[in-house]
């Protein structure tokens, strides 16, 4: 096994490059923008180099293929709008370096649109049967563009890639929490990823002038939504754990402009849990208190489809292969744990038994241009995921 | 007196045409948009077909100058993102129609930025001596533009206007409320203008994964937004009157994703009432509201400066020449009554005596594709202003 870091660690600045974003280590490469399309073909042509046959699918999702049966190693190589330069892309690079270094046939795999401009983890939901292709062609990003007319733009794109070809996946991601920087420990093996919820609720009353409508008249779009927010929070509490997370991160108010009382706004609400049941508890509260402040504001409100990944449990083997590797190479410095955030292995883990394992985030920052992991750090889960590789 | 009110309503339906939304009669005229500068200079071109001389100052206003001593009359022509059709441009062309009917010399003008792309009422604050244009230059939009950069392409624009070569002001405007529609009333003779406070105010927390951040440990800038809002809704209580109005009608999260915890949140705060006193105590409620919410949430606070016009009395003498008209044209169908929408009368009563009359909007609606006023409505709003300025 002629694993190099050096090697690793210069693609993985390579692929920051691409698109970076001119502030610390940050990298705009949301997807399907011309980073993105810019660092997949990037990928496939090095992905060709390590002796693996380049290929995209229909959703944009890059593939580097081993002859015959093989274990499949990757992530996502898009980004947040304001994003990281390890999310995602570390995994990509650590299934390429391993790829090139390990004597077995390994895949490796970078995921379009994990980070959800147009739903959650688009790619790997449509190649693992979550989603026909039809339905995420009418996903549509904040700006009304759709799936399915950027995704037309894929000249070179090319049939969907067969699992059953695949004996497992393997993602090796940063952990973007604070559980390994805070303790101390270098590797994380999971035990287990948490269920997503995420739907889009629009809000609409009466748009007007801001100095003649008096208040008690107003139909005012803002005031509902800052309503259902103190609202949900508070009915939540009995629902909970201090494991459960919800968030509104995206608010679009019209015409959003300071003299004008907001005839309408559209948010996003996004909840997490490790519990199938939990989850659909919390839908049912958010459904109750969107229709009971409606009432209460008078405005009309729609809720679109509830997208999702349900939790998911890691494959014991593959689990146990990374564990066995974590205490060869870390002896005392790692920990099992589950995964707060969603990766593309929920997906993969329909058709594919899956593992992941986790590198310390520095103070639990991801989604932002701070996030970074020391080179170290890097190595030393790329050495945990490649002895495990090997041994399996 | 020949005046014309087929001459009139074909100008305001001209006028309409430029910027047309092309949904009902609505209007986007943005100040400085194609669509605004293109009004501006149509209106130039009429100004000069009714024997004035037309003339744009530094910053975009434009006036339609008689020789010798005048009175003026006017309004704006620019309008909210999404306006109507008859928000300024109603005054402009009114004053228009009066200067060639009535047998004395009558300047016509429209004010720029009346409906605060930049700042509020920019033109006519700048003209009036309120704001040196050094200050205006560095105000900016949502956009991040400045006044400056985008007043440098006027390439007609000449020297500001000496207010001393007129008499007097006056506006006359659609009511942008319900009283005159609900009481059936047809004439609104204004007694005075509530004053109106403005500034943006900026939350920053901590941007982080909507999956990985456990809820204690979030700097959210969107919950301190809604504690914010909930907690000035409350205290403000103890300080309004019924008449008292105050929005939050523009919110910029950042980074706006739905998987992401808002690092940032930039808001408009506006408030409005007629008593100057009450203002200041408003004021002086929102910035401890502020602090408490900033210390509470963990989030830094950052208020722009306080902008805004005082609360303005008419002219006596003006306001009984309306009311005489008034009288005249429509008896037992009008009334004294305030403006609670901000006007350029504001501003220009700095240098001027001015006075306001206002016309019916149909549902009380207005900064809206939907505002309307019937057209005998218009009329008799015209034929108030020209037996007004004749008696004068």
């Amino acid at each position: 096994m002629t694993l190099s870091p050096d090697r690793f660690l210069a693609d993985l600045h390579t692929l920051r490059s691409i698109g970076a974003a001119g502030v610390g280590k940050g990298v705009q490469r949301r997807a399907f923008s011309d980073a993105d399309l810019e660092a997949r073909r990037w990928l496939m042509g090095r992905f060709a180099e390590a002796g693996l046959t380049p290929h995209m699918d229909p959703c944009g999702t890059v593939f580097g293929l081993a002859d015959g049966p093989s274990l499949l190693i990757g992530s996502h190589s898009d980004t947040q709008p304001d994003g990281g330069w390890l999310d995602g892309a570390l995994g990509v690079i650590a299934g390429l370096e391993v790829a090139r270094a390990v004597d077995r046939p390994v895949s490796v795999v970078s995921c379009q649109d994990e980070e959800g401009r147009f739903g959650a983890l688009t790619g790997s939901t449509v190649w693992s049967g979550g989603m026909s292709l039809a339905e995420a062609d009418a996903l549509r990003d904040d700006a009304g563009q759709s799936f399915g007319a950027v995704r037309a733009g894929l000249t070179e794109a090319g049939a969907f890639v067969d699992p059953a070809r695949f004996t497992g996946f393997l993602e090796m991601h940063i952990e973007q929490g604070p559980v390994l920087d805070t303790t101390g420990e270098r590797i994380g093996v999971v035990s287990d990823i948490v269920g997503i919820r995420d739907m889009r609720i629009t809000l609409t009353g009466q748009q007007n002038h801001a100095g003649t409508t008096p208040m008690g008249l107003r139909l005012d779009a803002f005031q509902a939504l800052s309503a259902f927010n103190a609202t949900l929070n508070e009915r939540l509490r009995n629902v909970v754990t201090p494991q459960t997370v919800w968030t509104i991160g995206h608010v679009a108010l019209h015409p959003n402009a300071s003299s004008v009382v907001p005839g309408q706004v559209r948010f996003s609400m996004q909840w997490r849990d490790g519990d199938l049941d939990r989850l659909s508890r919390m839908e049912a509260v958010i459904r109750e208190t969107v229709q009971d402040i409606a009432t209460e504001y008078g405005v009309e409100c729609e809720l679109s489809p509830v997208q999702g990944i349900d939790p998911v449990a890691m494959d014991a083997g593959l689990r146990d292969a990374l564990a066995r590797a974590a205490n060869d190479v870390a002896p005392g410095q790692w920990r099992h744990m589950p995964s707060g955030a969603l990766h593309d292995a929920s997906n993969v883990a329909r058709h594919l038994p899956v593992a992941m394992l986790f590198v310390p985030s520095i103070g639990g920052i991801s989604h932002n241009f701070a996030e970074d992991t020391n080179e170290a750090d890097l190595v030393t889960g790329l050495e945990v995921l490649a002895r495990a590789v090997a041994a399996l």
